[in-house]
């Protein structure tokens, strides 16, 4: 193909690159184009990959007339026997130099953290080389930089494993629903956690039982803080809201509560009234501010309507839920985790950048704006709220007061409980985040309230 | 922009065109450029692009750099009030007028039918523009010989909007998971018929009375034949399985059985026994035939367990499930029809095709091949089984041994009311459709059996 190809004119717009040339079997029309690949990493992820390709690869050939080789793999240790069939002279522990080879067309970041990944997939773009990466960490600290380095080398920087795994979303955000007028985007993106979650509310377990249970099975880590603190639900937030909303937010900007403190009666109380509770990452467009969008992005645990279709993604799946202004009401779901379905949408990220390599050009997401990062205080929103009270007369009227004081209206009360058991359970009507915070505050110096118990907001109701 | 673009080199592979010389508003390299957009047809999916691209336009052109302009529309009548903040001047009557003009650049067709679509479709490719359109019976039936038209003239062929309207699936079928390994994809494709068997399910009415209010609704037509049939799930269907399966499937490909005899004690019974009816589109690759794909492709109502996602998908949403050799279980849900969530659709397919254009390029559904479709007979199910009978001993003892002879196990049987109300209800083991068949023919000559009920195929168990 080489020797057909001629420079193609930048034209207009961002990310457009130069023609590259790309060995070709023969340089008729119809043969295939080799593409070589250089792997960072080769654990779960990458190991998955090797094999899909080698599945693959025939297929794929005779679609699109791609010749797929993966030729260096970059690891730690060459001597480690990772049962795959491939030939052991493309490992080597040598990162950087699989970057630089020049024989390399398109790399593939699976290493994860932030360095060497942001290094090695800097100097890949600006030498010119496509990179897929699943890197959610990289991208949602270092996101502005590397898709800049990316449209100044006219290269595709894809990173659809990077959340929501094998789910097809940031290439539908970034090309089917670019015009779209998103309002919001919610999603389960948390495999870890939906776990626990289901657990709870389907066999009523603790939450310590459901972590035993998800680290027993693999799906929660020893140390489980990133999964139910709700960092990496917040590291995705944060993708999600630069891809959907076209702004530079990262993972600092991300709002988050975790599921650590929520109880089994939270879960009976919210099934009897109808939710179910989920950990949500929630971006939403709320408005202009001098000429910015204001976009609020946050990771919480949330009650949902048993009727909402997040309500039934169960164990370990993810879904991300989006509220388009005319598309209406959209869900993409699918395995979240997992080596296998992760490196499906590697190899789907793979086979597009080698198509658009072969053209001379490639995608982009297009100019992003720095937005306002809406301030968790002023959330409107309904709210859960439960308070263990003493039980005797005159309590509601002064709890109601408090709350009316603040002008946070209550949509439902009811008792739970006698004696030393008394709760009030409340939800709200509409109120301001500050607001409810205020009135939690003057009620935790009441003496009738023994204890604030749970706190949680109420999304997704039509 | 055309002064500084010079043509592209053809590049390897399919479907890869020339650049195109477009108008911007400057020759610097950020400014906007302007696409011309020719509309044909301006009903509810025409008149709510029109609005959605002024609405968006702005924004658009923030991300992408291309403003599109609706210079064109082709309509029935010019005097008619569609109530739309355009100049009048756009509407023409000659529809063959808009493809040949030559400062239109892309191409929206939102007529539907066949004539005078197809030759309009055809004759603007063939003159290098790329066309979106949402026509399912057109692609459903000519389907190869567009494809084979735009990958001849480089251009796109774009048409998200013509199956499940505004969810993301061509794109994801298309790019994301051109390389995975699908085994099976099942839709909710046909909304009316989705929202007839909602209603019989949720509130126990007559198929006769949910097809009713379906019409008073808006969502079936006077003569619902193509819905309740099944016909415009075939389309889909044959349009899904060329896209999924790289093969040329025709809308004469698909074998299909409607809801019209689906009775509420169907649905009761499906219920107790832990199902949900749903009518579902299913394309499956079920093994190679002469080195030629063998390809399953129907249309039917279905009992699926309660549990599986596609049961939640209510009223008049679709959902196509999509079951993957690597992704594993992916689902996408959305709204399937409506002007406005099906405009989204074509919205997303034109800034992708005037991004595409802008950069000299065009997208491809790879190379077809033309498959073996699995004749129905060599389907192999899970089957409903519903006998009228009369209630008498021996009776099971005679069906139960004419299952047998035919190979066909059962899996759970009960009979159902007395006397002349007796019916023996039936879960088969995994059975060959045409055994089943052979059962059925012989047990309705019984005199013990009054009537054969139901047949129904028991798909999406774990």
């Amino acid at each position: 193909m080489c020797s057909d190809a001629a420079p193609q004119a930048s034209a207009n717009g961002p990310g457009i690159g130069a023609c590259r040339c790309l060995r070709s079997d023969t340089v008729t029309g119809m043969s295939n184009t080799t593409i070589s690949v250089g792997l960072l990493g080769c654990g779960n992820v990458g190991g998955a990959l090797v094999t899909l390709v080698a599945e693959q690869n025939e297929e794929v050939a005779a679609r699109t007339g791609l010749d797929l080789r993966i030729a260096r793999i970059a690891v730690h240790s060459t001597a480690k026997d990772r049962g795959l069939d491939i030939d052991p002279s493309v490992f080597t522990t040598d990162a950087a130099a699989v970057v630089d080879d020049p024989s390399i067309d398109v790399v593939v970041e699976t290493i994860g953290g932030i360095e060497p990944a942001r290094e090695l997939v800097l100097t890949a773009l600006r030498s010119g080389k496509p990179v897929i990466t699943a890197n959610k960490e990289l991208l949602a600290n270092h996101g502005a930089e590397l898709y800049e380095a990316a449209a100044d080398a006219g290269v595709d920087l894809l990173f659809e494993a990077a959340v929501a795994g094998a789910i097809p979303l940031m290439r539908p955000l970034r090309e089917s629903l670019i015009g779209e007028p998103i309002g919001r985007v919610m999603g389960i993106v948390n495999g870890t956690t939906n776990y626990i979650l289901s657990q709870m509310s389907e066999h009523g377990v603790s939450y310590e039982a459901a972590l035993a249970e998800a680290q027993s099975l693999g799906y929660a880590e020893r140390d489980p803080t990133a999964d139910v603190e709700g960092y990496d639900a917040g590291a995705k937030a944060a993708i999600i809201a630069t891809i959907a909303f076209g702004g530079r937010v990262v993972a600092g900007d991300v709002y988050h509560e975790g599921i650590s403190s929520i109880t089994a009666s939270d879960i009976n109380f919210a099934s009897r009234l109808g939710f179910v509770v989920k950990l949500l990452a929630i971006t939403e467009r709320v408005g202009e501010q001098n000429g910015q969008p204001v976009v609020a992005v946050r990771v919480h645990p949330a009650m949902i309507p048993a009727s909402h279709p997040l309500a039934s993604v169960r164990d370990s799946f993810n879904a991300v839920f989006v509220e388009g202004g005319a598309a209406g009401e959209l869900m993409l779901y699918g395995r979240g985790a997992g080596g296998r379905p992760t490196a499906s949408a590697v190899f789907g990220d793979l086979i597009d950048a080698a198509t658009n390599k072969v053209r001379g050009h490639a995608g982009s997401i297009g100019t992003l704006v720095k937005p306002v990062i809406q301030p968790i205080d002023d959330l409107v929103s309904a709210y859960y709220l439960n308070l263990e009270v003493t039980d005797e007369p005159g309590v509601l009227a002064t709890v109601a007061s408090i709350f009316g004081d603040h002008k946070v209206s209550i949509r439902s009360m009811e008792q739970e409980g006698m004696g030393d058991q008394a709760r009030l359970i409340f939800i709200t009507h509409q109120a301001r985040e500050r607001d409810v915070r205020a009135t939690l505050h003057e009620l935790g110096s009441l003496d009738s309230v023994r204890r604030i118990g749970s706190m949680m907001r109420v999304v997704g109701e039509s």
